[in-house]
Parts: structure tokens; C-alpha cells; sequence
């Protein structure tokens, strides 16, 4: 069942390592179909050259096996709890991607310093705080979810669609797994450029809020005019 | 109508992926015919893979469409902008390439530091100041062009064929829309040496001056010695 | 005799070059066959397309050839020194990986940052002590194994399978051959990773010790639960 | 004539593109037939994918064609000048390499941080001082050839076979051009973890000579014994 989701999300997760998002099997992509109430998400542990669509598993939203078939990815959880929380997204990525992983391990939020952030990210792409000895020992995964849902408490997860677990990595959403993984892409780009830009001139801060409200809005909204039509 | 140009200007942009200064559509090349004042240059959001010469958009200098065809690139004003302010320029690239960009993120001009730049930028490659709310607003792409050219207000832009844009990324020019990519290529080159350089010591300003103008000249004007004849 | 354990060793040794770790000839792996005490290793200075199984050198404990071939790798004596005093591992793949080398060069142990270090390695990847004039004068090979397992004096192997040879680069370990050059990526990953966060928050230490535990025994003993069953 | 000495030096600059020195055109190397006096060299500004055996130019070591040909590398005054002052060298390369250019821009020698350094060069790689305005306005190749050669007064050019040209970038030469470009490609990834050690701990200075000394004698002189016999 649900043989093109399947597809859909086979492909998504290919892209993790044709952008080089990926070492190894350390990244997992998943899309929700609300209708019915089905998650597909990449199994635990399975290479990326083996992974076929009939891998894919299918979960519910409490995580609850659809048929049976593999075990879904040990980051199910925090990709559930993403799906609960946030209404309007259709996927998820989570990568231990480079640049962003190395600001997560550093604490920091990813300032907007340019365009490129601006076109996909409006505002900083947040760290979260270091999570309690509780929410580690106790449901963990479910918690790295509940985390990212507490710094989004008055943001707009689809102004920007990405955040940093600290001391972990990225988790970037869309809506549905291709775009989540195109926003896993350009959060390597800027946190890349943010990292040099950063090293040039340490005191740099933010960029102008206006010029950041108009990248954003050229790309996103009713008022958007980049693409065709 | 206009093929060969289109055909010039379809590979020109192609050279972006080839080099590895775009990532997804991050990137236009331009081309102007001046005899005939019509400017080719890449539709807007069309991937580089399914690019066609018969996908080049044409217009005249005041950007209004030629024939019948894709819109523009988003930053059509921008180039445009650039063929009516610089005589001498054939051909326009933007690009987001990361090294460049951290620099325009950084709000630093670029300084010359060694011969690889002076062989082609005779003099540091400048950052825009930012832009006015006002500039930002109203005609947006168009101001872009328009603060490029003030910068190049003393500065012969044949000398110079690149800027940085203020929290934003690189454009370079040059005869022909090939070689406003061979300098966007050389640009960011040069822009990841600096960033090693200072990090190495953070102290040094610039190269010599002499040094700068002999590798400058070694290439360009009437006594070029570099190349086969 | 032993075609399977070369074979292993071969194709062991034909994963640097896919993973970027190795320049030249600048890496080697081998693996033991405890129940025969016989040790298999890459030949010295042979260039990896050229290697074939047929080239892996055999070896006992001692170092002693078991068949005639070629000569081993110069490291050897190190690879031996790690199996005599680490009981539990079976393979061993020595590279001079870039950012792995620079921490080494820095003379700095590898700080645990993140949750891509600690799925591999249960705490920092330590630095050796300097060598003495001694000890590398007289059997260098060999002592630089001894500093390493001196190193190691408190800490099980198993659970940091890697070190950074002070001035010199990375030995990694595991079960075999294969999971040996597994932790030499995974290493070379977290230490661009380090540097990075270093270099954006120069007072971070560490990551925390309930985090570092959590996704070590996520992966790793008897209650793991990553992967297919 | 000297059909192999072409063939060689022809295999040689295709190196140069395969291990990403150079972009563009920007490198060249050329071996000496010691015998007859004549030294192969790449010619000016031909692109590498184009380059034929029957491009590479034949000079003598006064820069005089043997045959009617291209014109040479305008950086051959410099590798002719390397020629007659290096008695024992028979191969020259000149890059553009990132990592090594960055130290030639920083104005700084690289420093011999680790046994990947001592396995090639006998102490630190060396960055020549700044030329004068004479130097530069006259015969200015030459003279960089010159400006290197009087740095290595008091070095035998075979222990460290390589050199930054300041404000411009490496040198590197060998027994032939093979070897040459084997010692720049060593040099690029040792000036990319010398650049990496230092960011990591900006005091540390140099390795220890007696490590220095062991690495580079098991791989040079009557005593080495690293690779097959």
C-alpha cells in the first residue's frame, strides 16, 4: 500500500547523499499522509545504495506499525512528534550534515547574514537548549521532538523550516519530503557561509531585517515573483 | 531568432554547475547583443539539467520581452541595469558561490593579496555599501544595479570585472557571457585564499602595488605577454 | 592460504581511497586471524589501483613472514603492538585523513562535541604524549604502538576505538578490517566537525556526559537498538 | 625530438588536473634532458584537456627554441633560473594550489607540523621575501627565480623541494616532472593541515627535530626504508 508515498520518500532520502548530506546511514527523510493518517520514513541502519521503495515503513502517528516490514529509523519519534505539532508541514529531514552539525555542536544559532539564508529562512535558524538529564534517559527521541516544538513556541515552523538539536544536528521540514530536503540542502550552504563569514568579521551580527523580509517574501506568499508563474 | 546567441548563453550558464558555483538555480548568466540591443539571458527557477537553448529569454534594455517565451531571471534588472551603466561589458554572471558570498555576508571587500587576483582584478574586488530601505522596497533588483555602478563610480569596471553585493553574493562581467563566468569562477578562487590567508594572519592588508599592477598587466591591455599570442 | 582474509584486507584497504582518506600510498589496514595468530597488511608504498589480494602481506605476531611477498607495510610494527595489547579488536587502519592529522599536528585530543561523535567513540579521541628522543630513535614503529597503548592505560579500546598519534595522525580499530576503516571515517567527519564548533565557539568543551552515554549505548552493547535488529 | 621527454612532461601537467591544483590554466611543468641541455615545458595559456605531446615546447637553458613551436609558459625564465642553480633537480612545478597560495599570500613560511611533512620535506617550507620594484619591472620571472634560489642559500634544494613565492604561490621540483608534481600535491595537503593545526592552537610552532629527522630519512637517503626495496 501507499506504493507512491513509498516512492516519494525513497527518493527524498536519495538525495541525502547525492548533496553529500550523508555518511554512511547517519540521515533519514520521511512524509506524512494526512488523510490517511500514514507516516513513511527511511528503516534504521539500511545503506542508501540497498534501500529500495518496499523498505520504506510505514508507521501511524503513534508510531504504530501499518504492515509489517522494517524497523523504522531509531529518529521516528522526533519526526512524529514534528508531524503532531507542527500542522502544515507533509516531511521531514535529519542529516548529520557538516556546517550545520558543527553549529549545533557549537550551542549557536545560525544568524541570517544574506540573501541565500533569506530566500528559505525567515530569521536565525534557532539552536535549541540542552535537553535535562530526564528528557535524555526517558523517551529521548520523543523528546529531541518536543524540544524543537518548544523553541518554535512563537515562530512560524513554515517561515523557518529548520533547527539546530544542540550538541546533536539539523532537522529541516516542507511540505513533504522532497522540499524538506531541499531546505536540508541550503541550511549546509548557509551555515557554511555563515561559518566563514563569521571567521572574516567575528563581530558580524545579523543583516537588515528589511532586505531579509524582502528575500523571503520574493520567494514565499501570495506576493511571490521568482519562478515560472 | 538570435540562436547563436542563445546557444553562447545556454552554455555560459552551464558552466555554473560544471564549476560548482550554484547549487539548485542559484545563478544566472546574461549576454547583450548591443547591435542589436537585445539581452539573452536565463528563464527564472528552471533547473540547469532541463535547460534549453530555446528556453533563453530574450529582451530588449528596458527588459520587455523580445518573443514569446519563459520570464526572465529575477535579477534581469540587475544585469540590465549594469549593460546600460558599463559600455565595455559583454556579458553578466550572478552566483551564490560560497566563499564570495561569505565575504559579501561579511560586508568585507575582497583585498588583493597575490597574483592570482592581480592577474585578474587589478585592485580589490569592493562591497556594496547596504542598501536603503527605500532602495530595498521599491525596485529592488534594479537598485542592485544601480549601487554596483555607484561603487564603480572611480573605478573602470574592466578593471575590476566583479563587486560584491552587501549581504548578498558576487555578479562579474566580461566580454561575452563566457568569460563573465571564467571571472565569477576566478572570484571565488581568490575569495577562499584571502579567507586562509587572514585567518593565517589577520594582520595583512594588501599586496604590493607594483606586484598587483605587473600580473594585471602581464594579461590585459596592449602589452599582455600571457598566453599564445 | 588465507584468501578470505586477504580478500577482506584488499578490499578493506580499497575503502580509503573511496572515502577520500588516503594521498599516495599515505594509509594502511589490516586484520588479524586470532585462532592462527597470523596478521594480514597492506605492502609498503603500493599504489592502491594497483593492489591485489595477492599483494596483501601475511605476518605472525612477531612480525615474522609467513609465506613469501612482499614487504609490509612500514607501520607494521605498530599494527602489531595494538593487537598484542588489545585483545578484543581484529583490524586496525592507520591514514594521514586531513582534518584527523590536524588535530594530531595540533597536538590536542579530540574533544566529544556532538552525537556524531558519540554513536563511535564513548568520550574525546585523546592525543598521544610527545615521544621521546629514545623512543623514537630506537624501534620508532613499535613505540609509537606502545605510546598508544599507553594511552590507554584506563580506558577501554572498545570504547574509544581511535587515537591521534601526536605530531603524526590517526590509528583507528574495530572488529575487523572493514569496521576499522568505519571508525577512520567516522573520525575524519567529527574532526572537521570539532574544528568548526571550535572555531565558532572557541570556549566550548564538551558535550554533556548523560548525552555522550545515551547515543554511545544507543549504537553500541547489549542495550542497543539502532539498526535492523 | 625528445618525443618521451614530451610524453612525460605532457603525463605530468595532466597530473595537475587530476589531483585539483589547478583551475583553468594556471600551473605548469617542465623536466631537463641533463645531456643535451633542453628542457620540455607546457606552453603558455593552453587549456589541459586540449594539451598534446606535441604541444610541449622545447627550449634550451637559455630560454632559446630548440624547434619551431608555442610559445612556453611565461613562467619559464622562472623553472630555467631553477634549472642552472639546482644542480641536482631534473623536474619543476608551479601551481596556483589553494592551501599553499594562501601561505605565499599570508606572506608566511609553512611550518613542518608533522611526520606528513618530514616524510617529504626537511624542515619548513620556506616563503621567499617580497621582490623589490626592480625585481619586479625587470625580467621579473627571472628574478623570481632568482628571489628563490638566494632562500635557499643555505638549504640543499633536495631536502626541501618545494618553495612560497610570496604574494604569489608554490614552486615544488623534483628528480623529474613526475616527482615534481608529487612533491606540489604533498605540499597542498600539508599547507591545508598546517593551516587547520594552527587555527586549532595558534602557538603551537614547529614539530620535533628528532621526529623530523626519523620521518624524512625512513623515506630518503642511504638508510630509507619505506616501500619495496
Amino acid at each position: 500500500m501507499f506504493e507512491e508515498l513509498k516512492q516519494r520518500v525513497l527518493e527524498a532520502n536519495l538525495l541525502l547523499p547525492k548533496y553529500s548530506l550523508v555518511t554512511f546511514t547517519w540521515g533519514n527523510v520521511s512524509e506524512i499522509d494526512r488523510e490517511h493518517g500514514v507516516v513513511a520514513i527511511k528503516p534504521s541502519g539500511v545503506e542508501y545504495e540497498k534501500l529500495r521503495a518496499e523498505d520504506i515503513v510505514l508507521v501511524d502517528l503513534d508510531g504504530k506499525a501499518v504492515e509489517k516490514g522494517l524497523k523504522p529509523s531509531s529518529d521516528l519519534a522526533t519526526h512524529l512528534e514534528l508531524y503532531r505539532a507542527f500542522d502544515g508541514i507533509g516531511g521531514v529531514t535529519h542529516t548529520h550534515s557538516r556546517w550545520a552539525t558543527a553549529w549545533a555542536q557549537a550551542g549557536e544559532s545560525l544568524p541570517a547574514l544574506g540573501t541565500t539564508h533569506a530566500d528559505y529562512f525567515y530569521g536565525p535558524v534557532l539552536c535549541t537548549r540542552e535537553m535535562t538529564k530526564e528528557e535524555i534517559c526517558t523517551e529521548y527521541e520523543r523528546n529531541t521532538g518536543k524540544v524543537i516544538v518548544e523553541t518554535f513556541r512563537e515562530i512560524d515552523p513554515k517561515d523557518v523550516p529548520a533547527v539546530l538539536v544542540h550538541s546533536h544536528g539539523p532537522f529541516a521540514w516542507g511540505a513533504d519530503a522532497g522540499s524538506s530536503v531541499e531546505n536540508s540542502v541550503v541550511l549546509e550552504e548557509v551555515a557554511l557561509m555563515a561559518f566563514a563569514a563569521k571567521m572574516i568579521t567575528p563581530q558580524k551580527e545579523v543583516m537588515q531585517d528589511v532586505l531579509l523580509e524582502k528575500h523571503f517574501c520574493r520567494k514565499h506568499g501570495k506576493n511571490a515573483y521568482y519562478g515560472q508563474k
